[in-house]
Parts: C-alpha cells; sequence; structure tokens
C-alpha cells in the first residue's frame, strides 16, 4: 500500500537470493515510521517475539523468511540439517495462536527436507518464501474483491456511507499487502463506494488506534478511533453496519481465534442484528481442529503490555507506567468467536457460512 | 473505608453548618492521594464536571452539597432565590446520564422552596446534605448485606475463592462509603469468605484500573486487573463465577445505564450462563423511565479522554498523547444493558428481577 509517496509491503526482498529481509518495525507505528533489516533467524525470531512484526499472515511469512536466513547462516557440514530443525522449533514456539506460523514453517521444513544440497535447500526455501508471500498478496486481492460485494449491498440498500467496525488491526500491516478485513474496505475507497470504519482501539496493544487508524489515514479512508467498550453502544445505536474482523486461526466448523475482545464484539452484532464477517487466508484454517474453544491454544502475554503504554509527552516518545506494581494483571492475547455467532467467513475463495459444510464447500480438496 | 491508618468517605463534612466540602480529588489516583476543600458552588461544579469527584452517589450527593455553598455565598437580597434557582440549573446540566444527580438537586430544591428566610433554606439544606449522605452509606450497606448472601451461596457450592468480575468502579469512591457492586465483596472479605476480583480496566478514563485496584488493593482484596477485551475469554474459560456492576440510571423495567462496556460483559455473562448483577442504591432508579435505550440520555465526552493517557514516567506524573490528532474519536461515557440481560438488581431493600414486577415488589409505595 502507498505509504507518503512509496509503495510498500510490511515485509519485502531486495534482490535475488538476498541476505536480508526487510520488514516495517512496527512498535514505533504511528509515532514513527520505522523499517528494519532482519539479517539471520535470530532477529527474525525476535521480531516476531517483541511483535516488530505482528499479524498471522505477516508472522508465517517472517518465519519463513527466518528460515531461509537460517540456511544461509547455517555452519557449515551442519550434518542432517540440525541447525536448521533447531530453528524450525525455535519459530514454532515463538507465538501459539495463530496457525500461520506453524503452517509456513512446516512448509518450508517440508520442502527443504525433500532437498539434498545446501545449495537446493537454499534455492528451495528462497522460492517458497517468495512463493509464500505472493499467495498471501493473492489471497488478500480476492479477500477484498469478495468482501467489496457485502459492502456493496449494504451501499445499494441504504444510499449513505457503509460503517464498518473492525477490531484490531487485521489490515496490510498484519498481511504483506491490502490485509484481510481491510482489504474490502480499501477496493470500496478506490471504488468510490463511501465507507467509514470504527476503529476499536484494541487494549493493551493498541493495533486498532495505532495501526489500523494509521493505515486508514494514509489511503485516505474515513474512520474514527473508539475505546473497546464502545462498540457494543455504538450498535445499539445502529451507527455500524457490518463488522469485519481478521482471524489468527480458524477451525474446520468456522470457530474464530482472533485478537482479545473479538467475541464480545461477535455477542453484540448477534444482539443486534449486525452482520459480523471474518476475513481470512485460506493459511489461517487449521484443518485439524473443530471446536475453536477446546483446542486453540491461547497466548499469555505478559504483564507489562498493560501496566505500560506508549505515547508522546513534550515531544518524547514515552512508556508510561499506567498501572502501579502492586496490581497483579492477567493478559490472555486472544478469545474465541464461536462459529454461531459468524454471519460469514470472506476468504480468497469466496464467501462461505462458518460451517463445516460452508468451509468445505470451498475447499473441497481439504474434505 | 480504611485507607492507610484513616478512615474515609469520598466526601465529607467537618463542623456545623461548615463553609467547605471535603473530597478526594480522584483524578490523582492511584499515582497520589490528594484531599481537596470545595469552598464555592463553582468549586463543587468543577469537581463534578472535572470528575474530581464521579459515580452516580457521588455527584448527586456534591451537587447537593455544592447547593448549599450556594445557599451561603448567594449574595444578599436575592430575591426569590435566583442565586440559588440559577446554580440548581447549572448542576442538573453537568452530567446527563446518571438520574443521582438530578434527584438530588431537585429533592434539596423542593426543600429549600418550602422555606422561608434565608437562614431556614440554609438551615434546611444543611440537614438535607447530611441525610442524603447518611442514606447512601446506609443504603450501600444494606446492598452489601444483599448481595452478601449471593457470593455466600457461590461459595457454599464450590468451595474456592469466588471469582467475581466487575467494570469501571463502583465502590466506595463512587458513593460515599462501602459502595454499591463493592459493598458484597468487602462484606464477603471482612467475613472471610475467599474472594477474587476481576477488575476491567475499563478506558477510556480507566476507573477499574485506577479506582477500584486501588480501593481493592487498600482492603486487601485480592484482584488481578484485565483490559476490557478480556472479560468475555475469562466466562467462556469458566474462570468468573458472577459479574457484579454498579449502575448510573435504571429505569422502571430493570434497563441499566452503567459505564461505557457494561452491555458487552452482560452479553457474554448470558452466554455462558453466569449470573450478572446489577448493585445500586434506590437513588438509581428513574421512576419516570421505562426503555432505558429510548429513553436514557447517554453523555458523549471530549476526544482527549481517548487520545490521552495518565501515567507515570521517570517519577514524573505524565499525560501521554497515545492517539495522534489526525484520527477523529468519539466517546460515548455509557452503554444500557436491557433488562433481560441481568440477572437480579441488588437494592438497599433486598434483590429483585429486573423487571417492573420485580422492582415494585421492594418499592411498593412507588407503583
Amino acid at each position: 500500500m502507498r505509504t507518503g509517496d512509496k509503495h510498500y509491503q510490511s515485509l519485502w526482498f531486495e534482490g535475488e537470493y538476498p541476505s536480508e529481509v526487510f520488514i516495517i518495525n512496527q512498535v514505533f507505528l504511528p509515532f514513527r515510521f520505522v523499517t528494519g533489516e532482519l539479517c539471520s533467524p535470530e532477529e527474525a525470531l525476535t521480531a516476531i517475539i517483541e511483535m516488530k512484526v505482528r499479524g498471522a499472515p505477516l508472522i508465517g511469512a517472517t518465519a519463513a523468511a527466518g528460515l531461509y536466513l537460517a540456511l544461509l547462516k547455517a555452519p557449515p557440514g551442519d550434518q542432517n540439517d540440525l541447525y536448521l530443525e533447531k530453528w524450525a522449533e525455535r519459530f514454532l514456539d515463538a507465538r501459539p495462536t495463530a496457525v500461520n506460523l506453524a503452517r509456513m514453517v512446516n512448509r518450508l521444513m517440508e520442502k527443504c527436507r525433500r532437498e539434498k544440497s545446501r545449495e537446493e535447500k537454499t534455492r528451495r526455501a528462497w522460492a517458497e518464501c517468495r512463493l509464500i508471500i505472493e499467495e498471501e498478496i493473492t489471497a488478500c486481492r480476492r479477500i477484498g474483491e469478495h468482501g467489496l460485494a457485502l459492502i456493496e449491498q449494504i451501499f445499494r440498500k441504504k444510499n449513505k456511507a457503509v460503517n464498518i467496525l473492525t477490531h484490531c488491526n487485521a489490515g496490510w500491516l498484519a498481511c504483506i499487502d491490502y490485509g484481510t478485513a481491510t482489504a474490502p474496505v480499501y477496493l470500496a475507497h478506490e471504488l468510490g463506494i463511501p465507507v467509514h470504519v470504527w476503529v476499536d482501539e484494541t487494549r493493551p496493544r493498541n493495533q486498532g488506534a495505532r495501526l489500523t487508524a494509521w493505515e486508514l489515514a494514509q489511503a485516505g479512508v474515513p474512520h474514527t478511533v473508539i475505546v473497546d467498550n464502545a462498540g457494543g453502544y455504538l450498535m445499539q445505536k445502529k451507527m455500524v453496519d457490518m463488522v469485519m474482523v481478521g482471524s489468527d486461526r480458524t477451525t474446520i466448523r468456522g470457530d474464530v481465534a482472533n485478537k482479545i475482545g473479538t467475541y464480545l464484539k461477535a455477542l453484540a452484532a448477534k444482539d443486534n442484528k449486525i452482520p459480523f464477517y471474518v476475513a481470512l487466508p485460506a493459511s489461517s484454517i487449521d484443518w485439524n481442529m473443530e471446536n475453536g474453544l477446546a483446542e486453540i491454544p491461547i497466548e499469555e502475554r505478559g504483564a507489562d503490555e498493560v501496566r505500560f503504554m506508549e505515547g508522546t509527552w513534550k515531544k518524547q516518545t514515552i512508556h508510561a507506567m499506567i498501572l502501579p506494581r502492586q496490581h497483579p494483571v492477567y493478559n490472555p492475547g486472544f478469545d474465541i468467536t464461536p462459529a454461531k455467532l459468524v454471519t460469514a467467513l470472506i476468504t480468497d475463495r469466496g464467501i462461505c457460512p462458518a460451517t463445516a459444510e460452508g468451509i468445505s464447500s470451498l475447499f473441497p480438496e481439504r474434505s
């Protein structure tokens, strides 16, 4: 997407067989736009753990790129790829909830294991990284096209700006380009269909206020930031036409793991008869899981995410303590929106009900 | 409640016919414990508007005290109490959602209008202020006793600490003493029934993290702070035994206006079959309203509450900008929890279903 006068992806390579991967370091947004280079698997892993990169598709792609870098850096004479296998384990352990990370690590490792020489493995890993990135971009563009139809439908009915509520950041920063939940929005905006996005702040890391609002402002999409508590009231007052969010992992029955608080918005949408859509590429579907609440591992994150808040004060970027140390904190990163609350899934293959039948109708090769 | 080695109310007088009212200036908590004096109706009004005092019962009492101060300060020869009537109007306009404010202003004005001389009016206003404060304290203590039975019931069943989720601050700081939603918690804790409170941070002003957590820590009640987004997940995972919140205004059919985000927790409680209780004194029931969503005025507050965050950094108290000015903000202060989501109301008269019949069974004189 355009940022200033340049087109950016949230992760990119320069040249053939490069020795580094470029990212936008998302921890500095919106206060500073900083790009960075990952030159080793250590740096790729740290970027994932410290959330310099985040979002299900992006951490999957970053882990794949990290394994490519591991191949470049492997000590000579690494018997049976022990170095590479160790790195695969470390990436798999980095963040548990998004299925994309495990999927991309396993995909890349499978391809590499089939190759004999270090050179062939490296060539294969590099090809696979590029393919993953291309696939994610294509998937997001297709999600945009499918989701656009839903926005158009509402616009034709009301003939006024379509109000879309979103939670966290399922934008191009979370993916490689376009985004999942934002792709239909960007497309509608480009086509002149008036849209307005209610951006949930998304505590504790404020990805809505910090990333989604920034993305939308860059693209000139009208938007308003609200605290996470406000969405229910907006729906009660009929100020929301549709809810559209991303997903970190969706089961074959349509249960959706997404950023903590998504479930509350889904409940409010149901109570107010507002459609609740989840936009996701096929890479976020976990074909091995059925019951989201029972099976999807939910990451618990540190107390400091709740205790401290980043901001600016007297022209300095600061990290303010907003909750004294005497108070314990519990900080789960995701929740499960059960399929019964999801109006439909918007995938790169099309739109389907959040049911086993719906999903397998779009992905018959999986059933 | 005890704070350090002293017993405090959130508002108090010293001596007879005093010329000032004492408050805890809540905007400095938890970073600093600061008390203040209100010496004029201007100062009382400012304290309400700037939320040095907040919470439905407390702003009602502060407005009453402000009118008493207005009587003390009225210019000599104020014909027909024009000065007093003007102040009554200004207090009525200060904050729209909590019914207590209008109720206490109207109550005090009615009493004063019946008196002839300035001296009699002043005496009456002073008596009425003390009565309001006593009544609110008594109401909270009774809410505590009635609510205690609900906590005991759960404890007898599970024989482990009872996990109570609360939103915003319906504690003694919001009332005069004991609190509404916290009164049963404090009583249970005193009686040795193990309780643990999940404290919603409560964006944008963080009354949960700043005030409720502070109150609970002062009283030694085990508690954990969570972001507002997390409550649904905790309920999904059966980590909450009951939800207990306060109310700024409850209609005669049992619809509840409370701090923005309450409705989302009520939906999650319903979906997970967890009891959702609203604790309120009779002074928070609006006998003239039926349909909460259609009738209760919802205060819209300024963008800066969302845009800035208070905290400490390098030993200074700071006010950090967390959302750049380019992003518009919408900031409604309250939402409506429809009666259908409320398991029961805990009032000073006892516990009743959130229905017209339930409420009038406890307050037969009103029906």
